[in-house]
């Protein structure tokens, strides 16, 4: 909160200076105490791992909505988390309605938990869901069978890849920070949308998010949304100079692929509405970016195309960004695995002595990795049924709770109908909140953390 | 087609006389023709099976929707084709708005198609898919790797089998019938309403379902649609006395259990569209049941209901009805398979060594039909997509196309929005109309056979 604490400085907004001065001064405290009464943590397996991750991730939030409440930019305080929340697991939704009211330490701190809810992600995938670096496959996770890591190993290697990771994570931001600010974008703009972008959270500083940007600059974020949409350690692998690894990783290719695809259909379909090809394009090849890779910045309301292209829009979100990037929704690797899976079926039923292996840039994925998948997938389903019943008491339009539930868990922002990227989430009960702040969590941790904490099984004493 | 045959010569209704007895002798020369080219049918394995039931439900329809076009009922043969596959689906979706207006024997002939399409679903659970009669879990489905059935051995237990089974069938629906009769239904809407019930198709001889029939006759359907989405294994049971079978049977507890939660909480919501208490029980209960046993009746349009009621007739859409009964959805062993596989998941991760076993009614599941239910989730998914997609193309909304996509993959009828209990499927196009065709067909014959129709491999010659 120092960042924004010295905008707020800076800029004399006195609410925002105490706001932010009180908090830190909070976390300190609350730091202290934590240090006064060190749990026992000699021995930490995955059960513990996923809680302490959910718990993070909850405690954060709520602190980190002190500040909008306390200087009264944001009054009601489930609001306020909502915002956090939403923040922080780079979803991007909104209960406000006038962006451009709220002082710019505010502005500054809702992109900016964008950011470090993107770092939290990588930490996350690297510290709590071990993957092997050069797989590619992103799909190493999840492993409940095997004893969870004990500190003493991890520490030396999860700080060294997390400190390539977040150089990584940081040189992107930079070099996109650069380039907006080269073609003419206001610096505390370029700054901020580039915290959006590289979060995949798309919290922007304008209430239209991205309408008022030229071609040129929404091309940059374009092209950047989609960068970050793509697994971290494939960069990793850029680095060390292994180019064909990237090229021939499945996941990618099949999410540049569906990216092509996607935009090609939605420009035939908006043919009629913007007659300029160009035009039609940029519109198309943003938000087709913008919803894959789960990061919800628009440049016009989609609610008006046709429903085809709606369509689309909808099934992308669910199938969301490259897992090990900072994107949500179920990950492109899931779904292949799904596909697959299905075609593994069909082929067991006409050839039922077949053995064919499944395979994800030509290695073989366990029958255990695809057992993990299909369970995500079901666990997925029934909470999404869940959320849909229970925000669906608020008695708003079918099409506006469906997207909206799907906006959350795929940690998207903008759905369609009253959560459409002209609406916000404010038409929602304190209870339907905090129901889609949850999604945002589970989305984001990958389920299985958050619901860890709420089962009862967790919390009894060890046999 | 002999009794609408005979009801259009009664009725002196001359077009519906001439195309049914054209459509007759058409079948005559097409079963010549099959027995005069018999293929060599030694060896059915499972793969031929599947595409024979496949084919013949197609080329049932193809016929069945004949009489339709010729008799000038259904000019249009693309809707007369959705008319017959929805009516042998027992889906009970249609593109007509006026019933009423159509002949007595083309009436008949609608309703006719629901209850022989149940016979055809029962017959294809012991022939096609074959289930341990007394399990009473339904869920002992798709089991590929078997060499599939040798007809000379199946053929007598299929026959004896089949015979108990159309016997507990016709005798369900006579007294139902009987019921419907005694309490002053005339009896040509009596034996109709019956053979839509029984097939839980819902097809009904009024425009308006079932909303100008007494509550009586209401209170019966309302039973008799939730007995028919029963497992008939159970009924089977039943007839040797294995009453604690029955009782004890936790897909039908669960279904039941469904029925009641559902009705309260419909009932709650409607407390202020309904005033009195008993008009709410009953068009509460009537619907959840109609929606659960996917059979389709309404008694008003529930379009108008709050959204909270509406989110929970959807979900009932996808849940469905009990594996081995004529109902539709994905079933209710299937759902009570998908939330134990999530708990055993999270169970998994706090205990890593836990080896607990998945249990229906007290007796395991095997990894091998957890993991069918799964896969066949996950297919069904992608289907769901697809379809969504595809007929999003006619521009209709988000909610009429969603719960279109829904009331054919789970044969329920009607959806909501523009097919909603007071519209119809008359707005898609052609293509639309076929594509939810084939999504009834699917999600009638459980998904694989379908599929492997129109899989290249299948055709191929065998190695």
């Amino acid at each position: 909160m120092i960042p924004p604490l010295i905008i707020a400085a800076v800029l004399r907004e006195r609410a925002s200076i105490i706001a932010f001065a009180e908090v830190i001064a909070f976390c300190f405290l609350l730091g202290a105490g934590g240090i006064i009464l060190k749990a026992d943590f000699s021995k930490v397996y995955a059960k513990e791992g996923y809680v302490t991750v959910a718990l993070a991730w909850i405690v954060l939030s709520a602190v980190g909505a002190l500040p909008y409440t306390l200087s009264g930019s944001i009054p009601n305080y489930i609001d306020a988390l909502f915002e956090c929340i939403s923040g922080f697991t780079t979803t991007g939704a909104t209960t406000l309605t006038d962006i451009e009211a709220l002082p710019r330490s505010m502005q500054y701190w809702r992109c900016f938990t964008n950011w470090l809810g993107g770092m939290g992600v990588l930490i996350f995938i690297i510290a709590v869901m071990p993957r092997s670096a050069g797989s590619g496959t992103g799909l190493h996770i999840m492993k409940a069978e095997s004893p969870g890591p004990s500190v003493g190993k991890l520490v030396p290697k999860m700080r060294s890849n997390a400190r390539i990771l977040y150089g990584i994570y940081v040189v992107m931001t930079a070099v996109m920070t650069g380039l907006l600010i080269i073609f003419r974008m206001p610096v505390f703009d370029a700054v901020c949308i580039s915290f959006g972008t590289a979060g995949t959270g798309g919290i922007s500083v304008l209430s239209d998010s991205c309408a008022s940007y030229t071609a040129e600059q929404q091309v940059i974020i374009t092209v950047f949304m989609i960068l970050f949409g793509i697994s971290f350690s494939l960069y990793f692998l850029l680095l060390t100079g292994n180019l064909k690894a990237f090229f021939r990783d499945e996941e990618t290719l099949t999410y540049l692929a569906i990216i092509a695809v996607s935009t090609l259909t939605i420009m035939f379909d908006l043919r009629r509405l913007y007659p300029h090809p160009e035009e039609a394009l940029l519109k198309s090849v943003f938000h087709v970016g913008s919803i894959i890779s789960s990061s919800g910045f628009t440049t016009t309301d989609y609610n008006l195309w046709p429903e085809f292209s709606k369509a689309v829009i909808i099934i992308l979100m669910f199938i969301g960004a490259c897992a090990g990037s900072t994107g949500g929704g179920l990950k492109v690797s899931r779904v292949i695995i799904l596909f697959k899976s299905a075609r593994l079926a069909i082929r067991k039923m006409i050839h039922p002595q077949s053995v064919k292996q499944m395979r994800i840039s030509g290695k073989p994925i366990s029958g255990e990795v695809a057992r993990g998948v299909r369970v995500y997938i079901g666990i997925y389903s029934i909470i999404f049924a869940i959320s849909l019943l229970l925000i669906s008491v608020d008695n708003l339009d079918f099409t506006t709770n469906f997207t909206a539930v799907s906006a959350a868990l795929n940690n998207v922002a903008p759905g369609l109908g009253d959560v459409g990227p002209s609406g916000n989430f404010a038409g929602y009960s304190a209870i339907s909140k905090l129901v889609l702040s949850a999604d945002m969590l589970i989305g984001r941790l990958e389920i299985f953390p958050v619901l860890l904490l709420f089962s009862p099984t967790t919390w009894r004493k060890a046999r």
